[in-house]
């Protein structure tokens, strides 16, 4: 894509019960979005006029049409009838036509139609009473895409990031998931990833695992015999790499400046952190994949659903990020012909 | 102690080759300070001197006698040659005086000859190598005062406190070691602790252990079986008390005022979330045995150890909520007959 083009965003409305319609509507108002990428909203249109009415905004968003440049427009997937939906309570019908609409948004954008794809929270359980094989967004997309690449989620706030080496997983099996190839991997991916986003050489540090990086061994030997060696690897191939570092400072020493992301060991660690410091400006990103896929960090807010008062912030950041990142990227603008093609397609999937 | 006086804090000076000895200076130079407590300095005056040259500070402090009301004074415990010091390098003879000094201090208090005792930060290395029996302060405390009372560790932010149920443990033993009783009796440890200390029936919050709660089961049994039923237990009985709230949110809530004290699972939960918050103002609190213990929730700092740019907001916020809790404990003021024989007798010790 040309320097100064505008790329395509595939933006998928999430839960229908939690604040993603209000988040689509007071983006899709957002000039700060629209004079940086083109939109199209990806989800039922009932579902999108409930957002704006709970955000209080009148904008007229009009339905995709191929031929035209349009700076927004709604693929409307008549999935969900939004009178049925209850905010705060989400169910089989809002995971599914979330699913939906986000299935619909990886392939418009795998096949061309699109340049990045973005979406609102996800509600895990919601999906799961949809498809009770729904495990998180990256098996899905390996699903959908028919790929076995494996994707990983990165945490963007401002300028800084976070990645992780374990995830969704029980604390109790944390550490016995932990080994120096792993780690080393991670930290080679997370290395190419920010070095491809934010055209970098990351300074990176990775956390320890145990309180006080172990003390010495005193309080856990994984500091000193899996990840130390790992970082060393990764320092003896070039990577600017410092670590572990105890996770009580290092949270503090990277947003202070000193290093552009740190490696978490597991999900709370580093999501304690970047929650304290940004909760409503936080990105969840998923690499690994031929597109970048972004999404606020934060969840559907099920408690101030339907309110009008959802910070549409973090939501913004990740449109702009993905815009972003798919400039960068080089990737081309959508083949006009290619896009009706794969819109229709998607049009014919519903019935 | 009647409303409106000063107690009497047993100030022990910490690792002399970390930022203590300049942060002590600090402090004894603080007005704020010297309006709400009497300090009795402990340490060697060498150490002590040491310190005012690396703050810049010429103040002058005697040494303790009896019968007068000194404002402040210091017991010097002749116990380290601050010429044989290298900043940010300890070892036996560091640890071994801090060791001293802390003991010192400890007797004191327990004695009656002051009402709380506070220090600046120790290095467990350093302390290791002059005792290789030592393995924390509420071991340490135990041992000198030979009592089998359970301490427990508090950090205290401005309001907000935090609490664990774990401590210095390798992660991977954390889950094992929770049930539901142990969390039951921390989490009355700490309502009692808080109604003694502030004066108010805190408002407490449990972190959960896995990612989101465990997701229902997904990431984790802990929080279902064995964290709600003690959270059950103790709102049975009357506390304020809700949870297990996943960690990446539970912080943020009790930061903007929704609770007065986090229960935490693990040590670098709480840590990460509380050095995020205020690094430079922390306090940790050492409860259980019959008189506070206060000190800065930072360390040593070798890093920056004797180059005068140490922040000692935390020492001082360490010594005035050891004096307001003192005063509020109702502690006698110090007999100044007792008080000298017990100084007497740790000039005794000394030899």
């Amino acid at each position: 894509m040309k320097s100064g083009s505008r790329p395509t965003l595939a933006f998928a409305l999430g839960d229908a019960a939690g604040i993603g319609s209000e988040l689509t509507a007071k983006v899709a108002a957002d000039e700060g979005v629209l004079n940086v990428a083109r939109i199209i909203l990806i989800g039922d249109r009932r579902q999108f006029d409930q957002g704006k009415q709970q955000a209080g905004l009148s904008l007229d968003v009009p339905d995709w049409h191929p031929g035209s440049e349009q700076e927004i427009a709604l693929l409307d997937r008549k999935n969900i009838d939004a009178d049925s939906v209850v905010s705060g309570k989400g169910d089989a019908k809002t995971g599914a036509a979330a699913l939906d609409n986000f299935a619909a948004a990886v392939r418009i954008c795998a096949g061309g139609g699109a340049n990045a794809v973005c979406f609102t929270p996800f509600n895990k359980n919601s999906m799961r009473q949809a498809s009770s094989t729904y495990v998180d967004e990256i098996g899905f997309i390996q699903r959908v895409l028919r790929t076995d690449a494996s994707g990983a989620e990165f945490n963007v706030l401002d300028e800084m990031w976070n990645a992780r080496v374990t995830s969704h997983v029980p604390l109790r099996k944390v550490a016995g998931l932990l080994n120096t190839d792993l780690i080393q991997q991670r930290i080679m991916l997370t290395e190419k990833t920010i070095r491809d986003a934010e055209g970098i050489t990351p300074r990176i540090a990775v956390a320890a695992l145990n309180p006080h990086a172990g003390d010495g061994g005193n309080f856990g030997h994984e500091d000193d015999e899996i990840i130390a060696p790992a970082v060393r690897l990764a320092a003896d191939s070039g990577i600017d790499v410092q670590g572990p570092i105890p996770s009580d400072t290092v949270y503090l020493r990277a947003m202070k400046g000193e290093f552009d992301v740190v490696l978490s060991m597991y999900h709370d660690q580093g999501q304690i952190a970047m929650k304290l410091i940004g909760f409503d400006r936080g990105v969840t990103l998923i690499a690994g994949f031929p597109f970048w896929i972004a999404t606020p960090a934060h969840g559907t807010a099920y408690d101030i659903a339907g309110k009008g008062i959802a910070n549409s912030g973090a939501t913004k950041n990740a449109l702009l990020l993905a815009a972003k990142l798919a400039l960068r990227s080089g990737a081309n603008a959508p083949d006009p012909d290619k896009q009706h093609e794969l819109m229709a397609l998607e049009m014919e999937k519903m019935s």
